[in-house]
Parts: structure tokens; C-alpha cells; sequence
């Protein structure tokens, strides 16, 4: 087997941030639920949209944003993702390619536009509450996944939110085959609490069948997908169904285990939270290119906490600030 | 007369901003002068939305950030510019509406896509440099202007960039005998040093006319007006030529002359100046919003100042935090 072109290969949303702040009564004049991530029909997202304050566009997208942020850690890295030929469309994809992410999937003539995501961000904790309209996102065909282009990414990373549209679900399964059948390893995020209430018994399934190497799930993700409300059961829980299992913890840091070995690690100082968007995608990143480059897993989930304090510390969820130099200043 | 509806009305650039951070190697590379502002086609904004980093889209236009910072200090404000019907015509207006300006001018199925200014930004100092594709914001037609509207605002303010295109032009000469028919008053921005070399007559022929009554420019700008490269004769020459001449100097402050009496304050202290896109419309947003409320020169000069220093000390060209909050605390 030959050395790959990819570091990384993901599956995701291809998705624009539409960024506005918003305090706690906007918030619950809207029935958000703050911290969370809701999916949204056109007319909801429109609503949305004509009652938020003026916003910033940053391109975003779970999947996308953790290329972004391994792209800047020096990573090869490739993106599959559905946008439609307009605006938001050529945006996103410019955006991805000059972060040095080779992204090849065409755009489609949709009825639905590209994918948004209106994020309102708590300016006095920087706490960021997302509603997602999916629109051209939903539609990745399976055909959109090419065999030999997922053969050659020594990793292969699934957005867990598109799980929900079924194809897809279907081309993320078919890209989860290849990639087995290349020998390669399969990284899930499983991006958030509804996902695992809506896809519990495939995700499950997934993992008693040994398709995923490395589980992403953050604190609330791991009670929910083990169905408990003590940590300690649910990461034991967890941790006996995948090889990697990594779970962040907010401010008090991350977790991982492998082979029934624990590391701790706490989070990185930051001066001020601006806006947390994107903290988990950027805190996979930094894991993800420590684990290509064969580091320790301390190694690993230092690298993926200086990256998720690099993107809290300003508006928007992909890095700004050299990476590369962060991670040498604080790591050797 | 009874009191208007509006304290200032504004015909401007329709546009959105393209923010990505670049050095001067990259300026010198693109043949780009730090610090300018150049017009570009379709093809040459495409290649340099190609070349250049990741960006973020921020709402903008010269004189719709004017009024989106006179609006968060309290001002009854609209706007007139033209968009087309497409999504970053849909991100305009919603930006420029959330701020709290009426915006009403119907967007127009163009063949060209609604403006955007690709803006590369210098980290190390904040110095902007501006690349405009006008696209449908030079399709304003002078049907646009309706006379009843710009009868009801206490100020017409006009921004320099349009008077390149001609039917805006057409527009802009319109609304400015409305305006004086209803006993308004006229002020313009007069944008960039192109825009005096490819219109000083114009702008002196409406000086002498007696059509404008107050007059923004900078320091570069006010030399190029007179023809002149000595600040003190350069000066004269524009102030005896306008009731009110206001003269931002960047980090030397600001200075305002009327009937003969000169007025100066410095810049506000900042600690940190992140982008300075935008930093002469808020610096005209305070200026005039003291000036509707009948407050001194001076005041109206440090509220121009308060304004300016809070727009370069973020991304993006309009306000961020509360601007009337700002004042208040400073001036009282």
C-alpha cells in the first residue's frame, strides 16, 4: 500500500455561517434553547433571518471546518460536500480551497439553495446557538463519492448531522465500505445530541460492527449515545465499542481512550471567549493531524485544545491565527 | 415645514464586503496599492476572489455604513441604493434593515450580480485595500429617487463613488435639486482620490453652485481638490468653496472649518487597530448625527472620532458595539 495523497478525507455540510449576536430573550422569544442546533425549513429560516440583527458570513460546516483547521496544521486534506451554483455556493467553495482543501464535488443547478446556518452568538459568553437550513447540503448523491479518491486518504471523516438526509446517509455508508476495503481508518463525529436521538441504533450498529476507528462525542453526546446520565458509566460504555474514543469537555478539557488506557488533558488558557463556533470541529483537527503524525494521544488532544482556543477566541468557527506555530510554540 | 421623517437620507453603493487578511507581497503581486481603491470587472474581481484567502462577507458600501452607524446613534435613516435579486442582494438588505435604515429600493433581476468590494487587509496594521466590482449598483435608475422621500429628510447625503456611473449620477442630480427645493441640506462624501481626478469639475461646479452644504474629505483627497500639495492651501481652497468642510486626518485627528472658523480634535486612543475599512463613513456617521442634533462643531468632531474608533477596532465597516453608549460616556 502506498503512502496516501490525503491525510484526510471528510464528508459533511457544505454550509455558510451566517454569524449575528443575540442575547438570551432573543433567544427565547425564538424557542431556541441556547448552546443548541436545530434544523430549519425555508420559511423558518427566513423568519429567523428577518428578525436577527445584522450578521457576518463565514463559511462553517462540522466536517469542513475540522479540514480547515488540519489544512492549517499543515494536513493534506480533501472535502465531499453538496453546495448549488449560486452566491453562498461559490463562497463556500472558495473559501475551502484557499485553505488549501481540495474540493472537487460539483456544484448542482438545485431548486434549494445553498446550506446556511444562522448562528446568534451570546456576546457575554460567546455561547453560540445554531439553526440549520440544509437546503442543497441534503443532496450528496452516493455517486459524488469516488472509490479511489477515499482509498487515498489515510483517514476517512463523517459529519454525523448528515446522517439525517438519506442519500446522504447512503453515500457516507458506501464511502465507510471503501475506505474499509482500502484498509484505511473511519473517524465519526457524531456532531450532536438530536443526531444521536434520531440515529442511536445505526450509529450503535456502525460501531459493533467495527466500521468506526475513532468516535468524536463531547460530554452530552456520550450520555446520550450511551443512554445514561453518569459520565463515568457512559464513557465506559462508549469507550467498549471503538478503538479511539475522544470526548471534549469544555472548560474542563478532553478525554481520551484506547485499549482501556485514559488521558486527560485540561483545556488550553484563553483570555477571552468570543464566540465558540466551531470549538469541537477545530479541537478534532487538532487531534486528528497529532494522530497522522503518529503523536502521543496527550500529544493529540493538546493539539486539538490549542486549536479549539485559537477559534473561540474570535467570530467564526475556522482558524485565523498560524496553527502550525501555536501548536510548535506550545509543543515542540 | 413641519419636522422630517428622516435626519439623513443616503444614496450610496449597494455592496457587500469581502474581508480576507493579505500582506504586501500580496498587494505588490496583484499590482495593488496599499491603502487604495480600484474598480474592477467581472473577470478581474473573479481572478482576485481567486487569488485571495479565505474571506468573510460583511455588509458595506460607503454610505450605508454612514447610516448604519448614524442609525445606532439614535438617527432616523434611509437608504437608496440598487441590488439584485440574489443572495448577496438578500444579505444587504437585511443587514442594512436590521441596523434599523429603511432601505425600499426594489432589487432588480439584473444580469450583473449585486456589488461586492474584495477588501485585503493588512494584519500588521489594519490598513485596508479596496477592490470594487460595482455590478447592479450601477444600475440605479434616477426613477429610484422619489421627491416626496427626500423632501422628508433633514440631510441628503451623496456618495462620491456613484458619480462614475451615469445613471446613478443622473440619480444623485436628481435628489439634489428635490432636496434644495425642499430647503434641504446636501452633504457630500466625496469617496476616493479617483473620484476627484475623473470628476473634480463636476465636484467644483457643484461647490460653486452652491448645491453642496457639507463637504466630507480627507486629507489626500482635499489636496487633490484643490491641486494642490500643501495641506494649509488646500484647505482654503475647499473652504471657501462649502458652508461646512469636515477633513479627517487619520491618526492626526480631524478638523472642521465653517464660516471661516476652524475647529480640530485628534483621534480617540485605541488600543488596537484590526481593520480600517470603513473608518472615514463612521467618522462622517458621528459628524452628522451631532450635526442633525445642533450640537458644536467640536462635539461633532469627537463624535466622528468616538465613531471612527470603534469600526477599526474589528473586522467589518459597521458598528459593532453601542455607539450612543460610547458617546454618551465621553462627551455626556
Amino acid at each position: 500500500m502506498s503512502a496516501p495523497r490525503y491525510d484526510i478525507i471528510a464528508i459533511g455540510n457544505a454550509i455558510v455561517d451566517v454569524l449575528a449576536s443575540a442575547d438570551e430573550a432573543f433567544l427565547t422569544a425564538h424557542g431556541m434553547a441556547k448552546g443548541s442546533m436545530r434544523l430549519l425549513n425555508a420559511d423558518q429560516a427566513r423568519e429567523l433571518y428577518a428578525a436577527m440583527g445584522s450578521g457576518r458570513e463565514i463559511s462553517g460546516g462540522s466536517a469542513a471546518n475540522t479540514l480547515a483547521g488540519a489544512a492549517a496544521l499543515g494536513a493534506k486534506c480533501a472535502f465531499i460536500g453538496q453546495v448549488a451554483t449560486d452566491q453562498l455556493g461559490e463562497v463556500f467553495t472558495h473559501d475551502i480551497r484557499a485553505q488549501g482543501v481540495a474540493f472537487e464535488t460539483p456544484a448542482r443547478d438545485l431548486v434549494e439553495p445553498t446550506a446556511r446556518c444562522l448562528i446568534l452568538v451570546d456576546e457575554s459568553d460567546g455561547q453560540r446557538t445554531m439553526n440549520t437550513y440544509l437546503g442543497a447540503a441534503q443532496y450528496l448523491e452516493p455517486d459524488a463519492i469516488d472509490e479511489a479518491t477515499i482509498a487515498d486518504a489515510e483517514i476517512l471523516l463523517l459529519e454525523g448531522y448528515l446522517w439525517d438526509p438519506l442519500e446522504p446517509r447512503e453515500a457516507m455508508k458506501r464511502a465507510i465500505r471503501m475506505a474499509k476495503a482500502a484498509g484505511r481508518k473511519v473517524a465519526l463525529g457524531v456532531s450532536a445530541v438530536f443526531c444521536i436521538h434520531n440515529h442511536r441504533a445505526d450509529f450503535l450498529a456502525l460501531l459493533d460492527k467495527g466500521d468506526i476507528d475513532i468516535l468524536f462525542a463531547n460530554e452530552e453526546e456520550v450520555l446520550a449515545l450511551a443512554g445514561s446520565q453518569d459520565f463515568e458509566e457512559a464513557v465506559a460504555f462508549a469507550a467498549a465499542r471503538v478503538p479511539l474514543l475522544v470526548t471534549t469537555r469544555g472548560a474542563d478539557g478532553a478525554i481520551a481512550i484506547a485499549d482501556g488506557k485514559r488521558v486527560s488533558v485540561s483545556a488550553e488558557p484563553i483570555a477571552k471567549i468570543v464566540d465558540t463556533t466551531g470549538a469541537g470541529d477545530l479541537f478534532s483537527a487538532g487531534y486528528l493531524v497529532g494522530h497522522v503524525r503518529g503523536r502521543s494521544i496527550e500529544d493529540c488532544l493538546h493539539m486539538g485544545a490549542i486549536a479549539a482556543a485559537e477559534v473561540i477566541s474570535h467570530w467564526g468557527a475556522r482558524p485565523e491565527a498560524d496553527l502550525s506555530a501555536l501548536v510548535t510554540a506550545r509543543l515542540g
